[in-house]
């Protein structure tokens, strides 16, 4: 099998498991189908109720607690009018032996119309993917270390949203791009999406060897790896990182890597920044940017529901007739 | 008080207790409801959603936690539009030296319309079900050792749903009947609707002593008991009883007492297999059979889905006009 | 600021944190409110879905847990056709280093329009709802040591239909009173009102220094302490205090401060007794009392389902234009 499993025959989006190989032209659907999701209010960020999933029953299937993640799920999908069944999949089916495959195939059975998945192990979503029955939508919701697809997205819609267009814009990563499957989905959804000039900015513990080969600028230093940027994305650093070898302590990584206002006025004037949630304040960012004027991290909050329920809508729109994989 | 007290003194459903004692005429009322439920698509098994129980507000009342169990109950009352409230009551009030009726009476001025109660001990929903207000329904969604009638009707609505009958029906269930309060339904609701043939096929160590009283006949060599039979009913062997001292080890199980493909064709051609779930793969049935031509045991799931639908809808329908027991 | 942050410029409920400063106005449109989401039926006791806040988010955020208080807030939210998110935020963001105030940012860029917030720290709601923004309305379900003002409004609301008014009242609050901040909230609220005797019927050691400065009675003798009262309102006696040093044994406490048949014969034949549950039977009240005549203990349950969606009703319509504190 060589088709991308994400995609039905004809071309439609039938999961969403990862940004890497999904074309520019699904990218920008859904980006385009999150912006009609927003009012166009006062604040311009007033997210509307429409009964788009009516009857369909979404099913949010955690493997390992994540409650913000689990929330922006929900809150999206009962915007689009859909039943949600929260599962916390630890103590139960898992413990009394039975396999992931079977517990999926219970729940598929249960007349689930999408399975949004979250699980601590690399590629489960993409193995639930192949197993479902054919009328059934997965969405990766986080596998491995902290990686989902709709954060990726949410981030695309954000500078989009803030900069117009993507073929003119110098982005620069900043953090732990090693350890970050945000960072890759990033990498993968700038390049597709035609921005021109890609940076990551990391110590060389923190950066992959292969980095290079993914069409991103290398920077060892933060005053040299922001200068001009238009967007300033900053990566979350693990608490657990911190206690490894890779990393000196908090402090020292702040003052080297630390997002404050004197190294941001090396960005453009009216560059802007990002951060995925949940922030370690005075780690990776300053409090001082994570709450000034150029911080817009509370507005990817609000976009990351709109860009769900369009993932939603979209998946629920390309219907039974997709392949299965 | 001598009446059953599931039924009201007209003879409608109340409460769904057990099986144990309800006549037949409410058994195929429930399949015969649950069918109703049923779309005749493509595949005969989808669910449709209705607005029977609109504005009701069913409690998932679970004093011991089944995420499996809770989200059948869940599914089904969303998809008759009721309002679904979850309670996990273990760390909450009964740990504040809260009494159980006092935890019910509590629920109940909270204006529910119907208690799904699952908890360890037996009985619990009958207690329930003598101190609710006149118009709340109770169902026991598990009391005791993993035992609920929905799952014997769910067995019944599949035996139906591909043999058309009870009455020319032979059927074997197969493992621990011992401890197996699933058993115990469907030797019951089986009796009730007609099946002139029910064998148990178990070692002794796994057999009540008083089955025969039942009306079942007693095989305990499975090459015998699965002779000829249409349908074989598999028990689920619970894992603390394999540590037991009842049992050897789980493959000297398997070898006497798993369902492979070889012991499967002793039955006849079309004989269809049935487990409650979760199945233990490789003890009480070979991966093969579970995922056969013959296994229904997924359609069991979904059928699950509209036969609970069709006893909330039946409770519901009975009215506030029910004798209060 | 010196202004009530509970109330609008216009004078309207914006948030719902304490009792204490509200005035009279306020509190009989909340009891107004709740009593038109009544439906006078046979008991008097239905309360009706109405559509009121359809396409509305509450979030019920529980930083500790509490199954019964969430349950009615969550009934509450949905006879009103509120969409409901419970957070049960424990051991997820805020386990992740993530701040009360960013944790709330999130939340409310998700697009909230309400905030059921339980916390063990006195204040969490205060503090809240100075930081959110200005279209999103917070409610206290109980910050400290189980004080939520809702509980307060129910029991004016039961003392109300079952007394009709409060001009004429005698009112006894008994027991713990030092620990309770119902009974503070109970205090404030009947004085507010209009009642003329508030007593307090506790032992010194259960008692606040200042308690008379809140314009109440105050008895260290049962008996003398709900003679001729019209209502007797028993506070929970928290267990962790019966293993403190002010307090002799349960049995010793159950003597001289529980309301048993007989003490109660010293109120007015017609009084009520009220408690906010869960209750200690034989500690700080007898069976016999609990679920006798004068006890309407269950229906305080019914109409706190009434009295908060009174709140939230109120609350959301005061709108977006109140004043951001």
């Amino acid at each position: 099998m060589s088709a991308n499993p994400q995609l039905t025959d004809d071309g439609r989006l039938r999961h969403l498991l990862t940004l890497e190989g999904l074309p520019a032209r699904i990218l920008t659907q859904i980006l385009d189908t999150a912006a009609s999701f927003l009012t166009v209010s006062e604040a311009e960020r007033d997210v509307k109720k429409v009964p788009l999933l009516r009857g369909k029953a979404i099913f949010n299937i955690f493997f390992e607690n994540s409650t913000r993640t689990r929330t922006t799920f929900e809150i999206a999908a009962k915007r689009l009018s859909a039943d949600v069944v929260n599962l916390n999949i630890n103590a139960s089916s898992q413990s009394k032996g039975e396999t992931l495959l079977d517990t999926v195939a219970n729940l598929s059975a249960m007349q689930a119309d999408m399975f949004i998945v979250r699980h601590a192990a690399a590629g489960a979503s993409h193995l639930i993917a192949r197993h479902v029955a054919p009328h059934i939508h997965v969405i990766n919701a986080g596998d491995g270390r902290c990686a989902h697809p709709t954060q990726g997205l949410l981030d695309m819609f954000t500078l989009r949203h803030y900069k117009g267009a993507f073929h003119n814009l110098r982005v620069a990563i900043v953090g732990d791009v090693l350890h970050s499957r945000v960072a890759r989905s990033q990498i993968h959804a700038l390049t597709t999406l035609g921005c021109p000039e890609v940076r990551v900015v990391a110590p060389k513990t923190l950066l992959p060897r292969d980095v290079e080969n993914l069409g991103v600028h290398v920077f060892h230093k933060m005053s040299e790896g922001i200068r001009d940027v238009d967007a300033v994305l900053m990566l979350r650093l693990q608490n657990e990182r911190m206690r490894g070898s890779r990393l000196p302590s908090a402090g020292e990584y702040y003052k080297h890597w630390g997002l404050t206002p004197d190294k941001l006025k090396l960005a453009k004037p009216d560059a802007i920044v990002m951060h995925p949630g949940p922030m370690n304040r005075g780690v990776e960012i300053d409090s001082a940017v994570a709450d000034g004027m150029q911080s817009v991290i509370l507005s990817q909050v609000t976009f990351g529901i709109a860009v769900r329920m369009a993932v939603m809508s979209l998946l629920a729109g390309s219907g039974a007739t997709g392949a299965q994989s």
